[in-house]
């Protein structure tokens, strides 16, 4: 079968499947079922997860990736805890987000509705299919996974369990479509398949997002790269100044909502940067200035054009003096990613002033920019963050796997 | 200038200017002042129009195109009532649309903004440049309007006398741009500065929305096509299904909403079509039927293949006779658009099966497809009718030209 058949038939299955019309019940059985079973089959899952190990390692992938790979006991508790923590969390679909009763009598609802069949593209992190299939299976949305090859062992075994699973707990056949292929070209087939499939997530690196926006037919919903700022304002409070600062630079540097660059007010930069800095050396953190953060501190490197804009994921970290929040609002906004932004101050109207004009989708005041997550947001469950602002914006849960749709129930209006 | 260049700078000026700022009374007082000024200056845009006018007659454009372009008292009156309209209408901007408080003391606000800049690109009737102008302006919305080549002299005057008339009245200089020139290829261009627009509206006919969706790498709200279907079911009430039925297929034939397809249960087929269909004949409505519906009415043409996927837009109405509410919907998701269907019916079970099982952005029970529309959803006013999941799904107002931001408030709090 030729690689354009293989997919439009996966997608044709899960087009077919409808979910959406599955009651809550039967989804959060089905979740919990397809916990058991994952836990019930720890054993088989870490031995398939072995071969993608050692293939990794023959080929020489970097330490990181390998990790990122690997599935243990806790790792697979893990995935079995977050498929019952969906199970919990009160069904999107359904829900009557307006309603109005129109003077000729309409009686009008808008209702939350599945976005139908969701393609969910991802790479080596193979607990991204178990997040995947519960999040989709929640929200009443068929599915198409298609995670990396270097985990093609792994997936395969978890989607068999998953489907056998689910399908057993009266989740309609075909809901759930797992690509057992990994030839890359299956890639630019499923963007293309607008008729199938209503919404693209990729989940991985900037290549692999950048790739699909491009080459994509279907509406995509990206997490794009995070660079994050914290601006110390004049009238910041230099002690919570240090620690928010340091904590959104150092507390887990390898992720999106992380800092990766430090705008500080040219008042305070005399009193805060000497401190800050010592405890950012003292972290291992690798600091590179502006010209005029070189003249306060000693012995770092200088920032080039390009670290304004990098997202080091790193102990790394670009500093800059500016003039005014003026500047720092324009800095954020011509180097930034619209991620997460956040300003250190006691006057509110600075605060009021950046919460509104920074473009990003989650801005700060006093607290650190790690916070941007589903779970510390309150959503329960998180699919990514969206750097966009169509569709759905910042950290995406249930609600943002749907759509909507108006149901009018009358007893014979027309209209005049 | 190169168009290029010429379009470029255009965009660039919009975002720019971030009307995303400028407070509510200011918004208002603008679109008041516009109104005025477009009636203070009726005789010159009339003049304007005469122009266009005269050479669509030269060209020889057709009769009913001439007539969308035309501008005269009445029309122009009706422009400035819709900006008076959207001026009363509640800011969306700065909407807090869910808020909380974490444990950790973190107060957290999905707030409503802007999208930022809106391209419009759009056909014939001039008053589309008012409309935009109306809820752009309103949402905290710049904007690149791109109006038809055939109405360019109408919508100079118009554009002119609107910016003129919103700077005057405090709104950003440059937030209002409209595109003078006629060239096709700018459309081209248009779509591809994602850097500078965040959203395309395409309004116009079915070849426009589609060639702009293939070629743009912004982010489309695209006004699809409407196949709307009105299934009258077994245990309707036939005095129901008569006036509703005549009533989406003949009131407004020309408008996305109205039925093109009528579909019905073979249990009551031949005690409802004798009277509807001879109600229809004296409306001047073409049939095209089944095989089976013409066993019970003779005299009228055969339904092809193709007609079930029409989107007539005039006296035309295909009739197929169905075998039960399965294949009436099975048909719907076939041959229809997503756009506006209805069951008729007394049987609650029946009406909530369709409601929930029809995949369309309205569903009716009991009622006129016809309602689909952003006033008559109490919307307010409607910048067109979205056939798509993503973002924004049946009338779109004002809300729907919205993103939101998480905007966050701390007291020092950091990521444990």
């Amino acid at each position: 079968m030729n690689i354009r058949n293989y997919i439009l038939k996966k997608a044709e299955k899960a087009k077919n499947a409808r979910l959406g019309w599955t009651p809550s019940d039967i989804k959060n059985q089905a979740l919990l079922n397809i916990a058991d079973d994952i836990l019930e089959n720890s054993e088989k899952i870490i031995s398939e997860n072995l071969k993608d190990i050692k293939n990794a390692e023959k080929k020489k992938l970097s330490v990181s990736l390998i990790d990122r790979l690997r599935l243990n006991n806790k790792r697979i508790r893990s995935m079995a805890d977050g498929l019952r923590q969906v199970a919990r969390l009160p069904d999107p679909v359904g829900e009557v987000i307006e309603g109005t009763e129109r003077p000729n009598g309409l009686v009008i609802e808008k209702v939350r509705v599945p976005l139908g069949v969701i393609g969910i593209i991802y790479e080596s992190r193979p607990n991204v299919t178990a997040d995947s299939v519960g999040l989709c299976l929640k929200s009443g949305n068929c599915m198409v996974l298609r995670g990396g090859s270097e985990a093609i062992n792994s997936n395969k075994i978890l989607a068999e369990i998953i489907c056998a699973s689910a399908y057993a707990s009266g989740i309609p056949e075909g809901s759930i479509q797992f690509i057992d292929k990994t030839d890359r070209k299956i890639i630019l087939q499923m963007i293309q398949l607008a008729e199938y499939i209503d919404c693209i997530i990729p989940r991985g690196g900037a290549g692999l997002i950048e790739y699909i926006r491009k080459n994509s037919s279907i509406p995509v919903i990206a997490h794009g790269k995070g660079v994050c700022h914290t601006f110390v304002d004049r009238d910041a409070d230099i002690e919570k100044a240090v620690k928010i600062s340091f904590n959104a630079k150092v507390q887990r540097p390898g992720v999106c909502n992380a800092m990766e660059t430090l705008l500080v007010h040219r008042n305070i930069a005399e009193r805060f940067l000497p401190s800050m800095i010592s405890k950012y050396k003292a972290a291992g953190v690798e600091i590179r200035g502006c010209k005029n953060t070189k003249k306060i501190i000693s012995g770092i490197k200088s920032a080039t054009e390009k670290d304004w804009s990098a997202e080091y994921l790193d102990l790394v970290l670009s500093v800059k003096i500016v003039d005014s929040i003026d500047d720092a609002i324009a800095h954020i906004e011509k180097y930034g990613s619209h991620h997460s932004d956040a300003i250190i101050t006691e006057n509110e109207d600075s605060a009021e002033r950046f919460l509104k004009e920074v473009d990003s989708s989650s801005v700060y005041w006093n607290a650190s920019t790690r916070f941007t997550d589903g779970g510390e947001f309150g959503l329960g469950a998180e699919i990514g963050i969206s750097t966009q602002k169509m569709h759905a914006r910042g950290p995406m849960g249930l609600k943002e796997l749907t759509s909507y749709k108006f149901v009018i129930r009358g007893n014979g209006q027309i209209r005049e």
